[in-house]
This record gives C-alpha cells, structure tokens and sequence, in this order.
C-alpha cells in the first residue's frame, strides 16, 4: 500500500554495539515468542523500543498496567542482548519490509550477531536443536555444541528474509529450529531452543526454573496471540457490521 | 490507497492549551458515542472542526438542519474540552493514520492529556469504571477515584494507536473502560464513563439528568449510526445495481 | 488507485461568476438526472465541459450522433445557471475527489451557489420539497417557498461532500430533495424538485410543458443510465471471456 | 497499481504526419481485429511500433518466427496509413490510459485522422455500415457513402476514450459500427467495415480477394485470440498451483 | 503495489561481457528449472548473486546448509554462462517489472546472448526441440542443428517478456522449447533442451550422466518447488488462523 510505513523506533538512544539480536516472531508451534518471552522475564530485560507499522494490525497490548506496542524491542545490557518480538503474526505482506528493515537496524547499530528461534514443523520430534547459518564458521561452532546443520530445506517469514540478507552483508546469523507439531506449544521447545542458544553465546539463562515458570509463562503468550486474534477480529467485524447494538 | 487523505481541520484558530481531549469513536456497547454526544450536549459545546478523509465514507449528517461532517471536535473553553467523535465505525485502514495525526493534533495544540471512553466485551458487568492509562502516576490518581487498571489485555481501534503514541511522546493519557455486552446500548454505560471522568477531571457534568435525557440522547445515536451505515450501503448498492430504477 | 485522475475541463474559458451550480447525478429515484435533463433541455442550455476520470467507467455516450462524455457540464448564460450531471452512477471510489474537485471549481470560478438536486427515499410520498441547507439563512429563504428543512439525517454521495465542504468554505448551497420510492422513476418527482428550483433562484423553467415532454426525457434518461451500465458490463464479461466468438 | 507504465514505441523514427491511424482492438463480434488484420496483410504492412504495459497479460506472440508484442502498430506509407491492434483484450483498468496515450501519440506525430473499427450487439443484422463522428463535417462526409449516423448510444473500450478525446481535441474522427451478433465472428462484418474505409479514406483495399482469403485471416485472429488466453490463463494457474508436476 | 522493489544484486563485480544468459524459471512441465539446475552442477557452477523483490514469496531456501535466495544467478567463466533460475513460479504481477530488469541487466553487463529454457503443453511428444528467435539468423543457426523453429504461437511468463525486449533491443535470444506433458516431469525434457544448447553454444555439457544423476537432480528441483509452496502457504494460513496451537 502506498503511504504505509514501518518503524523501529527506541525510546532513547541506546548502544548497542557488539550485542546479538534475538528474533521471536510467532511461527510453527509459536517457540519463538515462547522462548523471547521467558529470556525476557529471566533476564528481567528492559522494554527499550518497539515497531509501529500500518501494515500490522491496529492493536495495543497491556501489560501489568502498561500499554505496549504489540511488537517490541527489549535489553539487556548485562549479556548485550536484544530480543525482539510480536504478540500477532507478521502479516503475509509486511514480511520483507520488516526483515529489511531490521537489518538495516542490525547495521546501523553496529550489532554483532543474529539469533532466529523458530519451529519445524515435523511428524516425529526429537530433543535436538537444528540450526541454518549465514557462515560455514557458524556451522562449525553449532556442531560442537551439538547442534544439528539443515542440510536442505524452505523457510518462511522474517527469519528467512534475515537469513538471507545476514547471509549477504556478512552478518553472523544462525537460525535455531526445533521440531515441532504444529497443532500444539510446549514448553519443552522452549527449552530445547534456549539450551542451544546459551551454549551458541556463552550465556546461560536458567533452566531449572523454566519447569516450574513454562507454564505461566507459555499460557500468557498462548492467551495473549488469542486475545490479539480476538480483538483484532473484534473491530473488523464491529466495522462492517449493518446494524450498531440494540438499544436496551 | 494512494493519495489518500485524512485531515483534522478547525474552522477557525483555536487556543487549545492545556486542553483535554476526550476521544469517543465507537467501539464495543458504542459507549464512547453515546458519553460524547451526551457530554457535547450537556455542556453545550461549540462544533468547532472536524476529520476529513477519503478513506472514510462519503456520507454527510443533518443536525437540527445543519450538514455536519460525521467525524467532528467539539470544545468547552470553561472546562477545557475538546471532544472528537464519529458517526460512522473507523474503517480498518483508516484507524493508524487516523491515531496519528490525533496525536500530532494534541501536540501541536499543545493539549494537556487525553482520555478516550470505549467498552470492554464481558460477561458478568460490573458497575466498575476501569483504566489503561499512558503513566504510572495516572494510575495511582485513578485508583484514588475507585476506577480499576487493567493489568493484561489487548485493545484495537483509534484508542490503541493513541494509547501507545501517548505513551512513547510522554502525553498523559487514561482509556476509559466500561464492561458491557456487546449486543445491546445501555446508558448505564455512559454513567459510569461520564461518572469516572468527572472525579478524573474534577468537572461536574450533570449526571442527574442523564437519567431522563438518556434514551432520547442514546436513542439519537443508535439512530445515527444505524442511518449512517443504512445510507452508505443504499449508496454503494445504487453504484452497483444492473438496472435503475422502471420508469412509472 | 495510485496515478488515478480526475479533470473538470471546460471547452473554452467562461466567466461563470455569479453563476449558481445545478448538481444533478444519479442518486435515490434518479431525481437529479431526469431534472437536470429536463433543464438543460428547456433552457436549450450549452454543452460547455466535461469531467474525465479513470475512476469512471470508460464509457462513451452519443447524443443527437455527438459523442460526448459521461459527466458533463452545461450552462445558461441568461439564467446564470450551470448543471452537472453524469449518465452513470458515481463509483464510490470517486465520490470523494469528485465533490473536492467540484468546490475548487466553484470557488476558482467565483460562482456564487450550488443547489444539488435528490431524492429520499421514503415510505410515503409527499409533494412537498425538503432542503438542507449550509446556512441558516437560506433555510429561512426555502421555507418561504413551503420548502421543509430536514432537521435530522444523513446523505451520502457526491451532494454530501459538496454540502460539508459547502457549508466549510461559506459557499451558499441548498440540497433540494424529494420523497421517492427507488424502485420506480416519476416525472412528477422532477416537477416538485424543479418547481422549488423556481422559487429558490428566481427564474421561470417552464413546468406546463412538462407533462408533455416529461415522459420523452425520462424514458431518455432511464434509457441512457440502463444502456451505460450494459455497455460497460458487456464489455468487462468480454475482456474475461475464456474464448473468443465462434468462427461461423 | 502504482508504477504501472504503458508506452507506445516506435523501432525506429517515422514521419506521420498527414497519416490515419485505424485502430482495431478487440470489441464485439471482433470486427476491429479481423478487419485490421486483413488490412495489414492486403497492403504488407509494415511493423513499425508497439504498445507495452504492465498492465496487459506478459505475453508474447510468434508470427511467422518472429516474436512480436501483443499490441502493434504497422504502416503503409502509399496509403499513409498507421493500423494499431492487439491480440488481446484491452483490461479494463487499462482502457483509459491506453486511449490517452493513443490521443498524445496521434497529437505528437501530427496523424491527421482516427478512424476506429467495431461492431455493435445487434438483433436483427443489416449490411449497412454505422458511424459516430467526432465532427458534424465527418457525418455528412460518410452520409454521402451510406454509412449511417448513430444517433442515440453508449460505447465502450478504446475507441469510447478515443472519441470524446478526438472531439475534445478537434482531431477528425470516425468510429465505423458494424451490426453484430457478439457470439459469432463473420468475415461478412470485416468486408462491411473495410468497404466503408477505402470510401472514407478513398483508398482502395481489395475486396474481391477477401472471400478467398477471409476464413484463413479469420481463423489466424480467432485462434490467436484464443491461444493468448489460454496461455496467459494457464501461466496464472501455475503459479497458484499447490503442486509441480508429479516426477515421472 | 507502491513501493515495491525488484533487485538483481550481485555479490561483486564481475566481468560478464560475451556471457550467455541461460534463464531457467519454472513452466510448463518445468524443463527450465530441471535444466537450470543439472547445468549448474554439472559445470560446477558459481553462486554469484540474487534477485530480490517483496513481490516474491518472503521463503528462503537451505542448500547443503547454506541459505540462499530463492531466485538467484550463477556463473561459469569458463564456458561464459550465466545461469538464472528460481525455485517458485515467478507471480503473475512481477513477470513484467522482472523480465525488464533482466533485460536492464544484460544490457548494462554487455552480455552476448540469451538463452531461455522452457516447455510447450503438448498431445504428442516428440524428441525434436523447438526454438523461437529474437532474429532470422538465429532460426537459421538453429535449424542447422535440427532444431524447429515455431511459426505460430503465444508463449507466456518472463521468457515472453525477454523475447520481445530481446528483439526489440536487438539482442540475440533463443527460447529453447520442448514439448511437454505439463502433468509430469520428465528428465527426458530436460536433455532434449540441453543437448539443444550444447549445439547452439558450441559447448560440451556432459549428458552421459544425465542418465544417472537425472532422477536426483530431477527429484530435487520438485522436491524444493513442493516445499516452497508448502513453507509459504503455511505462513499464510499462520497468519490468518483465527486461533494460536493450543497449549500442551
């Protein structure tokens, strides 16, 4: 559409150079935003900035009493992270503008690293961690630590376009997927993606407490996708509709 | 659509300083139409602009024989409103520009703070006024008047992209929400709305009339927005008909 | 759609000022074509331009073996009238630009009113004529003449446009409408409609004649609007078609 | 669509000037382009030029080996005439621009003539040629040869933009009607069309050899008409197939 | 759609003066992408840049666990080929804006010579390739070789677009076609096509193997396009369900 724009905007400036940027988008089996979001709570990551597009749905999040973008940026500047994530999936046609425009973001903020965590889906799923690299090197480091290389295959979404594009701009970029079955979330995909990710930076995000906290955590990112999806509904359906309430 | 516009215009210079804006576009139990039109009435408040946009339909409302747009500002000097409402459910496409330039307008006209009315869907109805507000602090001064925050939820419309934007330019802003069924108008609603706003604002808006104005107030609206949507739809239908009407 | 046009041409300069504007396009019971026709006729006015657009159907009309465009304008130097009308019914996609493009017209040709000729639907059919105005000083005029003001409603089309944008700009404009049943076409709704035009503007289009005349004209205008849309329908299926005609 | 460009070209620099340009794009019955057609094959015409859009199907035509746009332009300098045509039918939302364009390039080469080939829908089928003119001179002219003024009409496509641009811009033209039944194709609506050219134009394109000729021409538009479909429709469906082709 | 970008990127400079340009882009019975590919790792050719648009589906592609675009060029210095090919059915709505870009980029990079690669629907099947030429000489050439030039025909897609370009533009083009049955895929087509091209390059691509590496290579380029779609429909559907998995 003409006119639309979209926008990564942080609060104030911010440096962030040298940091790996984590991508959370929902996808098969909703690991990415399960996993950004459970980094974000254990982390205690600050909400440093979001994306504002009119491509996506014209919705707000309220979060403990705030009002949020429904796609945003979070650090910490402990591990130099940077997560981002969306509570909706990223609209068909916002996709490569988005990419795009996240490796701008990548680029100009002089971050060193990408991380995508997204799902596979698959009939049988095992415990392991696969990977796709923007670098043969990348590859290497993921073997060591167990991590499985995607000989072929199609991905779809905002981690394609970055893999691609790290790929060319020489970014180091790995794509952690885990085998999921589509029709379900659980909290083991999680943990299956944020293993491979400590392990990948060195870092390590607690675990043990992710028994105990998964659930919590994944029912509100379950609850929050249906609550987005409803609402958004909500008001396209109140748009067209012919007649307004009844009068009491 | 390309070269589409939205324009916000005052018939004349207006000093807004230190304004509240009350956004009352309709949504869910339309009751921010029905606290609006009941304000504008109430405090006899001056038609002083209104939104224009070709994203919006082409339809122009009569009242008391005057042709108005169907998205207008109205302002009280005493107490420092200004309130904007519609006629007619913001199309979709148009909610993220419409939010914007609202934002655009309340910082260039330097007003104060902005409260938006609207509608929770919800099963058991409370006589609970609640609150999404932009700042901490709003919180705390709302919660002294016994209007609840939201801690988790998802809301859309024109009062979202405000929301966030009021937010992120540090604009002092509280959503009004009232629970209500979705299916039909109550002007309960708009009390407890009307109600909230006045301990926000320390004004006093008559509420003890409301009791009989209500319908003929709320009926209006129901009208409006039933003729509105009725009048678009006969239109559209007209441009699309195979044959004109047989000739006598 | 992006590059889209829309051009209000005159054949050659005129001075128009002082002029009163006669809008007179397809709308509820078709009152506006088959009274601006019947004007134009009367008045033996001049074809002076046209309005070319590629939001319009791409259609053609032949008069009398002139090929004329669809949308065009006609003017009576001695009565200072100009009329506008079109063989087809606005596209809603056009309405918008068309009334903005007809106020920039009116205001850079200093003319000096514009009366917009419809009808409204209704249940029951009255012989009165009704108006709404943009100022309340013509109100006060029509009802001189036994025109009733509408106190409370809504229009849609390129008349609700000028009427906003009419009573914005301090341009003089009255919507003369009558009560129609839109399923069928009547001489007499013109009669009412052009008999309050009389009135309104001081001029003397002769009305006796149109018991005669009028079912010639109507048929005429019902003809040509039934012709326009076939024509542009068949020639849509044809550029769908699967296959060609037969070779005989 | 934004970005969408249509051009006329020309191979290589050619004086027009004092030329008629016969335009013979698809209509009713196809008597544009089996008249065009013949008329191109009778003079061995030249191709000088063609029309290219993005908005038209992205196909191409072989003729006799040679790749050729779909939309051409050809000469014949003896007779100083240009014949533009296309093999398939102009899309709808391409009508206008393609007919302003035609209007610019008629204008920008000094052609000093329009003459438009067409058919029109017909119950009972006459052998007299019809007409509308862009001037009243042109309806006398052809009068004198027994084509037939339309007096009352709608036309559509091409020639529909040509004419009112041809009047508007005091370019003579003629837009010469045949009668047609639309479900079939009849060398007898080309014979009608071109006798009534070489009057017109005082040429004299033979006739006699269009009876041993026709059905081969005829068939060659038919079965191309056919083909472009075919081919532009099963190009579509590949590329929202599900599926490839199963390995054999 | 506004906005939208095609980009041929490649990684660094080259030298591609007197190259020849092989364009494999899925079609009928899919020769092009099957021949595109055996070519590219017979000669063992080099990845050497990509084509890039948010008119293409936002997938990315993981060979030997390297992510690639999915539309992408290589090269062989020795033998002075450029290969371009992709692993989706380019849409309808870029076919245009990508065969002119192509066309930009042969121009700019001084290549020789394109050769493109594709099938024809056909009842019967014979061994014969068949060719359609931007010039006689190339027919002649051509047939030197027993390969048949086309006399008659429409063909669609990007090839369509090069082919008048090519002419147009003057460079040598060659469409290599080869009947198919576009309901298999069959590696036979494959090596009636690249035997054609051994002849018309003077170049020894080894078809000894074809026999053996066939149903592999064969099998992966309908494995990937199967994929593709798969990957992207799936994110569409994502995108649009109403519902998020439900938590384990």
């Amino acid at each position: 559409m003409c006119g639309s724009m979209l926008e990564i905007k942080l609060f104030k400036d911010q440096n962030l150079k040298g940091y790996t940027l984590i991508e959370g988008f929902p996808g098969a089996g909703l690991v990415g935003p399960m996993a950004a979001s459970y980094i974000i709570e254990k982390l205690k990551m600050q909400y440093i900035g979001y994306i504002d597009s009119d491509l996506f749905p014209p919705i707000t999040a309220v979060h403990s009493g705030v009002p949020m973008y429904t796609a945003r940026l979070y650090a910490d500047p402990k591990n130099k992270l940077v997560v981002v994530l969306s509570e909706f999936t990223i609209p068909t046609n916002a996709v490569h503008v988005l990419g795009m425009e996240l490796l701008s973001f990548v680029r100009k903020n002089n971050i060193a690293k990408i991380i995508s965590i997204g799902g596979i889906p698959s009939q049988q799923i095992s415990e392991n961690a696969f990977m796709i690299a923007s670098q043969q090197s990348l590859i290497k480091e993921g073997q060591k630590y167990g991590i499985k290389p995607i000989e072929e295959g199609v991905i779809a979404g905002v981690s394609a376009v970055l893999l691609t594009g790290a790929s060319d701009f020489n970014i180091p970029m790995i794509n952690i997927l885990v085998e999921v079955n589509p029709e379900i979330m659980d909290p083991k995909y999680a943990e299956i993606a944020i293993s491979a990710l400590n392990k990948l930076l060195g870092i390590n995000i607690d675990l043990k407490e992710l028994d105990k906290e998964a659930k919590l955590v994944e029912a509100k990112v379950r609850e929050m996708l249906k609550k987005t999806k409803e609402t958004h509904d909500h008001y396209n359906k109140a748009a067209e509709a012919v007649e307004p309430p009844t009068y009491v």
